[in-house]
């Protein structure tokens, strides 16, 4: 199946192409970049030589749907709309790795988003992809609004509790610790290595625009309108989500019946591995997989459950993740090129 | 005034070398080492030639107490506790940067420290050496128990709210992120830099030793008994701990009320850092010196207040305070020796 | 094929783990730790779980002898001279990561690494493992010693000028710079976070133990004896080999010269990639993939060529190189499991 | 005395300012900055609050020369050569942290630095401000040409052994290694922490522009024609570069006697540190000072002299080394403001 990146060049395009350059089933035919247009892929990044070559070409959204029988699109909102509706009328299959197609209700994504303009949102047969909630439709849609990388570690980690209303819905407090790559590719003061280097700071305190992604989620699983409260942190690293998430246990409820209840949640995943009771994520143990750890700890002086998960925001966080939804839609086995061990050290 | 350092190859103590070298008022006149008996200081650092040339001896605690005016001591507790003997006997001072004098019930030491034996602990002259909360108790003490680096960056964050009670006192959270010093200089794998490096993990949840002695602080202030839920990471990074505090406001509270509060309540504070609302306090922004930067943000849709500190774990969270208090037993200025500025990039 | 690995759990042993559970050929039967003898590998590295779950044994070297088809051993050597004999007495193979079979004369060896035994050392079927270089004896060889990291990315950069003589043989300067992993697992001061994070640092200058096995094999090349300058440095980085190499150029060579050598020298080796003039490489560019990327400037103003080459030290520099080895010994092709994309960022 | 800087927001106008706020001689009164102009210094960067809270301004030159009695530029040469003109004619004295005033000949400026304009280079009074070598003549200049960081650390390496002829003018090779914040604050793709970080790389080889300034300032030692060949790295970390030195020694040198002629050739320089044989310098020893460490080693086996030497370049290798100068021509002791210990761990 023939496959175009709409935005190749930045971290989850280059991080698509080294997953899809070793797909079996998927052949890059179409490579988009602003920046870089008509250089070779692997001039700009050389470790790609040998294995994608292809040229760079501007964001020709004619030709790319003409080409492909699947997108990934990198690109801001206005041009992902778009390139969406192109999509639709040729039958083809979108996958965006943007805020763009997340949404139930286009009111929220204008509020959080700063979009003006107004679309017929709701005609796009799109569904929300993560992957482990939402298989089914996910296997039926033309469009995917691949999840967050934040959203990602957070709704995995907290859909078995919630589903199971084992905590309370009140008092859901998220700190979450990103790698710098989160902040993307472009050229500016707060992410030049000796700002961020030997630093850890929080940023957007309780106003980043993946908060209403996680409550839309979490409250469909709980059946009732759920708030949190989020804080992103920078940390000196490349790659790495770790997401600490504090609740309030319902009373009665053991570790024990916490793991077997994740284990039960999740057992037919590949992608999520629960640690026993005692070990906890730490984002090296899944850099460049798409793997996401998750595991908890019970303060009973507190009767609090602190559930901590871990992902590769590049990979489960993005790119992985949309490819895992790639082969849903087109009826692979969900780990088709994605069976990647971590890299440890 | 002659000082002494027991354990001075550490990084608490390497640093006490780093302030005291340059202070005015004191001379380094005696320093032990376990590992590196018997060479200089500047063999075993560099970086100290020129500033600190002193042999290193073994622990001589009879020598240390003749000579000196005032020990800081780094050693485990069994030995804090011989030498807080011998210093109280003999009316000199003594900061002990462990825990062991950091309690007002040695039951509470004990249970979280593991240890069996008994002492006539209250007969200690000592404090808890917070400095912006005990000045009087601290310019009195023969023996101060120098606060851990997380309860420093905890305790003055929340002292302001709890206070003046405009928190509520259940489901205090804190989420506190330090820099790989903060584990020390013993060589063990979970300190090696291939483990820590790209890795953000956390480690002792609910369970680490810091909270009996932030709870005993807190619940002081607040009079009344408080509990808290605390989880510690590792970033990758040298130096530097960023706590981030979740807690219930009491209604009609605004941001700019929580701001007025923390001017006030520290306005003479030398070392206290607040930022206005909308800035963050960030690790790089203390590196090296002896402030404590102070922000927060009001998740207004949970109402929750969010508290974030920053220190310098090596400084104010552990020799840069053991100075300050010795400035203040002293009668000195409080900031004599550690007007530092950070470094920055 | 059936696989044993001897000191599984250090980073090298890791690293075979990582691209082993791989390989469709091989099938790990058996891993020894010393330290975490009788505990699950994915207990001691949970990212490896679900790929290899294994437990550690003891290095019992009957029981591996006896199941294994190929061991890698990165076990001191004088554990494995013995468990060399037992190899070609039972008529297996073994690869070593350790220096123990890279010598043609074992008094280089006993010199370099201050050993006192004597053993029958021209009785081993051994041959030094630069794949590149020895294609026709690995195949043959029952037992390999796999090269050095910094011997890889220096022999690699220096075999084509050397056999072409376009290079003086006097003067050859080779600076390295490793990431830390290159030092091993093992606790000590020197590899700790705190000591390595933020600091460069030359180490073994101009005596360091690869020096023999590179002038062994460059004077083997260049038929005549050879001598080189060799610094090693550590830089804060987990991963990686950069080599810049100096050398006095014969006259009249011209970049495109050197850069036409170089493509017609390695055209047939998929590992070795070489640069246009004008690219350099980096580290960053072969992480977690077995590739050698080699660039090349020369400096007319005193006539010297500046050879680049950069490898990831755990792969192409050891685990890697040692895969690409049991390919050859096993008539696969050389890729097999080996087919990576390095990561980026 | 009043002191201006003309772009103080860089790192090196930053790095002025943590110095100057401490200088019991100096008076911080003109801060410029193009990206923050109107801007309190302390807001753009917190850490600074307390000790330097002035306004940032525009390139006032006619208002910094009126007001100032010492100037400060980190401003493009077109710039620093038009300030120099009004310096020069108000008779106050400038520092120009750039490369504008460091060359004798104004071919060589304009040759490596593509200038084009003529101006009468020669009528400025002007003279290179490496401090250890030029002491006499810096005192009496009104305007010093500060030198680049990478020339720091190698003139002050080789000096002695040139001075002294103890080695061949032929074959130096300079291996040198840079932390990040040497590629300034300007935010581009190749100064990205994703980019840098567990990255080790080589730029502009054979081709820096610090190569003319190096040479010309070594055949002024050597009182011939030297050329060197010089080839930068980036590695990952924030501050320092190590440079090592590879030079043919003459016949019947000891190790004991180069360090004996550099202990005397820098008997007199406080910032000077001449390690004993067997020790090696470090970044991590001098990061945040503004001393320079220097070693050696002798491979008898080739008779080549490797020198090494490690300098914080922002501190000795720009803005620290630019206020000794400064103190030399107020008749100041030259460690005034400076005397500050390195930041370890």
């Amino acid at each position: 199946m023939k496959v175009g990146i709409l935005g190749a060049t930045g971290y989850t395009g280059i991080e698509l192409i080294r997953i899809l350059s070793k797909h079996a089933n998927a052949k890059i035919s179409y490579l988009s970049s602003k920046h870089f247009e008509s250089q070779l892929i692997s001039e700009v990044y050389p470790g790609l030589s040998g294995f994608c070559d292809e040229i760079l070409e501007g964001d020709d959204f004619n030709k790319v749907v003409a080409i492909c029988d699947i997108i990934f699109s990198t690109l801001p909102h206005e041009l992902t709309f778009e390139i969406g509706k192109m999509v639709i009328d040729a039958g083809k299959k979108l996958i965006d790795l943007g805020p763009a197609f997340r949404f139930d209700d286009f009111n929220v994504f204008k509020k959080w988003y700063g979009s003006n303009g107004d679309i017929e949102y709701d005609k796009f047969n799109k569904v929300y992809g993560l992957t482990e909630l939402n298989r089914k439709k996910i296997k039926n849609a033309q469009i995917v609004g691949n999840p967050g990388c934040y959203p990602t570690s957070v709704i995995l980690a907290l859909a078995p509790v919630l589903k199971n209303r084992v905590v309370v819905d009140k008092n859901i407090i998220i700190d979450s610790k990103s790698g710098v790559s989160g902040a993307g590719h472009e050229p500016k003061f707060s992410n030049l290595y000796s700002e961020c280097n030997e630093n850890t700071k929080p940023y957007n305190v309780a106003q980043h625009r993946h908060i209403p992604e996680i409550e839309q989620e979490l409250s469909k699983i709980m059946e009732q309108d759920v708030k949190v409260v989020f804080t992103p942190h920078l940390v000196p690293m490349t790659r790495g989500i770790l997401s600490t998430i504090y609740c309030n246990l319902e009373s009665g409820i053991t570790l024990k019946d916490v793991y077997d209840l994740y284990q039960e949640f999740y057992k037919n995943d590949y992608f999520i591995k629960i640690l026993k009771p005692g070990k906890y994520p730490s984002t090296k143990s899944v850099t460049g997989s798409n793997f996401c750890q998750i595991g908890f700890e019970i303060d009973e002086r507190t009767n609090t459950l602190i559930i901590l998960s871990a992902i590769d925001n590049l990979m489960k966080g993005a790119s992985g993740q949309a490819v895992q939804n790639m082969n849903l839609m087109f009826e692979l086995p969900e780990n088709k090129g994605l069976d990647i061990i971590r890299i440890f050290p």
